[in-house]
């Protein structure tokens, strides 16, 4: 079972709608790894590296994710997005990401840009989402500079985007925008309320951190080309997994 | 003052978040056109056509337009998003458009695809957004096939969309996802409760809405490449006018 072609899955859940970034909205299934080189502060995943969810890590090959896949979501999708954890620590996900085309099936991922995959070529809807101050990591620029050229080079079709808590996290985005102006930008609100299970109680809270947001980026002239939203499943259905 | 090249302006304002469709999130500045050549029943700008906001209309040059988006605007946009009542019923918007471009400003504009323009084709976010039965419209497919045709042949990059308020709007949604199978489409939840002006009030329907067509796209085998999305806007601030 250690093969080192099998992928850590930690869950493969869907269809469902892609609620955040440059793909939002889009009907999708979700396939998440286990296993990130980041400790976000506010990282709502945090079940995929902090040992909590280590009883569910399964050690699948790639065509048993795509059974997986296919049992839990039927003929109703064309769509995945890989999602961790950070998936782009995993270099046996090309595989995967091959099989899925194979099928017409469309990929999406997203990691901090902390490490390049080969298969990042690949990726259909490819999400660089650095991480700000509040999270209490540090970008390797240098790195992240040579991830972004590499896929201008490749035209790959990506995006960069930023969750922000606080003053000091929106001006790091500011910092990340100019760096890459012609890269396609999101600004995303933080959601800082990961405890609370009904939905509706969160509703009030994450409206009014996407409106403080949208106040500060429509204000700024340095920020135009730019995407504001919400984490639009956390609206819908606050922190339950597996939606 | 009325000369044919001048533009029926009900409002501009901005900037502020599209809040709905293919840029949903994209910091933008609103034009509102007056005049439809339809009425649908839930429409959420009748007063652009229904005679309740004639006092509003102003006729104005492209020059006057632009003088009055850098007014409003400053210089924090880069986008504007042109909307109606349809605005594919005036030919003079083209000279606006390019204007537009000329100071390296985007374009998006809606329209329910029973007009063509020839300024179609320099929208750089064009959205078709046939109506369904619950608008008591009639589609004229002939000549929506027309415009589809003329969009692929052109490489605009445009969407279709599709408002559903129920079933019924629902299997017209798919008629329309079937018929133009290449076109990326999306389904928006609807709005009918167009009349509450407390946002807080409004958001439990409004998410209710929002999860009730996501159980249902998510279900349907025949919906595989679509985005559900609410009216982002309606969320934050209710019906009110100009944000």
């Amino acid at each position: 079972m250690n093969s080192p072609r099998r992928i850590p899955v930690m869950e493969v859940f869907g269809p469902t709608v892609q609620g955040e970034g440059m793909v939002i909205g889009r009907k999708t299934m979700f396939v998440r790894t286990a296993g990130c080189d980041y400790q976000c502060a506010w990282c709502d995943s945090a079940f995929t590296w902090d040992g909590t969810g280590k009883d569910e890590i399964r050690l699948l090959a790639a065509s048993e994710v795509m059974e997986e896949l296919e049992r839990t979501g039927g003929s109703s999708f064309d769509h995945v997005t890989i999602s961790g954890g950070n998936p782009a620590l995993l270099p046996q996900l090309g595989e995967l990401i091959a099989r899925l085309h194979e099928r017409g099936i469309k990929t999406a991922l997203e990691t901090q840009g902390s490490r390049w995959q080969p298969w990042f070529a690949d990726i259909d809807d490819l999400t660089l989402s650095p991480k700000p101050p509040s999270s209490g990591m540090a970008t390797d620029w240098a790195l992240l500079d040579d991830i972004v050229a590499k896929l201008i080079e490749q035209g790959s079709a990506f995006c960069l985007k930023v969750v922000v808590f606080d003053e000091a996290d929106l001006a790091y985005a500011k910092t990340v925008h100019k760096r890459y102006a012609d890269v396609p930008f999101y600004l995303q609100a933080g959601n800082g309320n990961l405890t609370e299970t009904e939905p509706r109680l969160m509703l009030p809270y994450l409206v009014e951190r996407y409106e403080w947001l949208i106040g500060l980026a429509m204000a700024d002239s340095e920020l135009r080309g730019v995407h504001v939203l919400p984490q639009l499943h956390t609206w819908v259905w606050g922190n339950k997994k597996g939606v």
